[in-house]
């Protein structure tokens, strides 16, 4: 069996020891385990930030992979905690819709309930960490490769519960989203994917400013706005050499409108 | 022999390579180590963060564990560099009581002085960057399996640098302490441990608020502060959904009060 | 064969799965490499920073160890991507001057334009993040073992991009630099090596305040300034338990003058 990888995705942030004390609790379990961060930088309680980019990362790992994320504003209430496997993935966390991305629109997908106290660390376990006290020690079974059925009761999909970002609009020969995540770059990600684009020369317009479509940053002057095809898929905005979140003035939730370039161009009068 | 695992924990921050470095040093040393960062966003020279954190996730690791800690306000003075063991634990770092929190009350514990310069990466450090030079070379040689009694002259645990934090008082039926710690989260964590909670309904006082006591987060309405049991063992104070840190204008050295729930409540006249 | 060592270097911030990502790619090739972060809090787009970071933390590491560095503000742009060979070390990423440090100077260098695809991700990679579709690709299969040379065309070293620091100037019996990084603490390492000290006593003047050489910060007074070799054989100026930034109001470029103590010291009038 090839070494098996655990990821982590949290709100924990990285000045306390939360994270070390998963890494802990799964190294007793699972020593052979390769534990990867995605990220721990998520603001709390922010689930649709952990949906986002749980979307991102996920599909980059090898197959078997266990994928763990805890962002969990209703630690310690009646929220589930579940395990899923969707495709070639396995994915451990709460049932507040962080992990729906993945799994709609996947082919092969199951979901158990994790309810089985002889896989977690205690069968008492804390009311606000879950983390280290669930999660862990069953992404730490899944990984040695005890099997995603053990570990609990089996949970229809249709009883997940789903996040679902606002809905892009066709308006005539434009698209409209939102932008859904700023990238530590300032870059602008927009809910809007490539198959969206006009075939012809295109353009983003994001409060007011318009921002012609190019390949890469590098290809609009220094200090200029440029909107592309993120490395993720989706349409981004970015300003080459600086921040469009700053300059533009635009953060997540603000409105991007994709479309054709005009024929006439803005600020041309005949 | 299983893979060794090396914890770090520090006040290094992420911006620089210090802690890359230290990894590059125990790789040299012991390639089959597992490295993993409990934390190195103490802030500078703060000993009683590190003596808290140290507490809070060592004994989550395997048996056999070796915890590289480096605050060290004192380095290159004539401060000892230290390594003890302590029950299953392996601790190395400066002698300024920082590992304080776990070796008193610990049933077996032995500790030596690192006065051995074949076990460094050089036998002339240099003046500022002991964890590099020193700690960082002994711990890798403690995850190889040398033994502690070999890195230098026993040391009397009486000799020992050690932290307190300021004593809880009892008055009355209240039980009065301070805040050690506010985490992400801006949850405040006192060092009033479980055991001073009367059995009945109880709160916690910090500036003027009152938070009554509760099992988890989420059981508070949305917005309201609240105290309970936090996963560390000792009484938190939290917002739920939000940063009691900011919303209470508390943190650490701000006074809590812990008792029974008054019969009479507050704000109420007969 | 050893576990192979793959170091990360980057601008990529913690806050996105940017590292996570590139983390999942290398271990799809190189399942076995052991992965560690040097630091990933770059300034977007300075190439200087890498310059400086990379020539402080890579001679730690073994024999052998990949690094691949990802400060790219031109990537997909005509700017080549190249691996080099440079002693024991094997560097990866863009030709745009980070890793002049390391090879100017050294004894055995060679290099290639990574322009075989078969060693990337994918043939028709993403314009904006080479650092996932091109660079941990090729530094996965290097830790595999493939041969530098099969990556793609040599490439003379008098081709490749430089940075350069502002040069140090010799004014009499003073040498006058620059401070080239501000560190987590404060400190400011500038670009003087310790070579040019004088053998008697000596201090260091930034932005009129004289700081005395000294082996250590906790040989100065709590709150005063001091000069030293830092552990990284440049001249760095300290304040004992304080900020040395924030203090002398110096930063990235402040001038600094490093010099013999002069006879009759600064104030003092006969």
């Amino acid at each position: 069996m090839p070494q098996p990888t655990v990821t982590l995705l949290s709100d924990f942030g990285s000045q306390d020891v939360y994270v070390g004390v998963i890494k802990g609790v799964i190294g007793q379990i699972c020593p052979a385990a390769q534990v990867i961060d995605l990220t721990h930088q998520i603001a709390p309680q922010d689930r649709w930030a952990a949906w986002f980019h749980l979307q991102v990362a996920c599909p980059y790992f090898p197959a078997g992979t266990v994928h763990l994320a805890v962002v969990d504003p209703g630690v310690g209430t009646a929220r589930r905690a579940i395990a899923l496997q969707v495709d070639q993935m396995v994915l451990v966390g709460p049932d507040n819709g962080i992990f729906s991305g993945l799994w709609q629109g996947a082919s092969a997908v199951s979901a158990v309930s994790l309810t089985r106290p002889q896989y977690w660390r205690t069968p008492t376990p804390s009311a606000t960490f879950h983390g280290r006290d669930v999660f862990a020690p069953v992404a730490a079974h899944l990984a040695r490769g005890v099997p995603l059925a053990e570990l609990g009761e089996p949970v229809a999909l249709g009883s997940l519960v789903r996040l679902e970002l606002p809905a892009i609009a066709q308006q005539g020969e434009t698209t409209v989203g939102v932008v859904q995540h700023c990238d530590r770059f300032g870059n602008l990600i927009t809910n809007l994917p490539a198959t969206v684009l006009p075939a012809s020369d295109w353009q983003a317009v994001v409060n007011g400013h318009c921002c012609p479509g190019a390949q890469t940053y590098g290809m609009a002057p220094v200090g200029s706005a440029v909107a592309l095809i993120g490395s993720h898929g989706w349409i981004e905005i970015a300003i080459n050499g600086g921040s469009a979140q700053q300059q533009l003035q635009a953060g997540v939730g603000s409105r991007v409108v994709v479309g054709p370039v005009p024929e006439v161009a803005i600020g041309q009068r005949p």
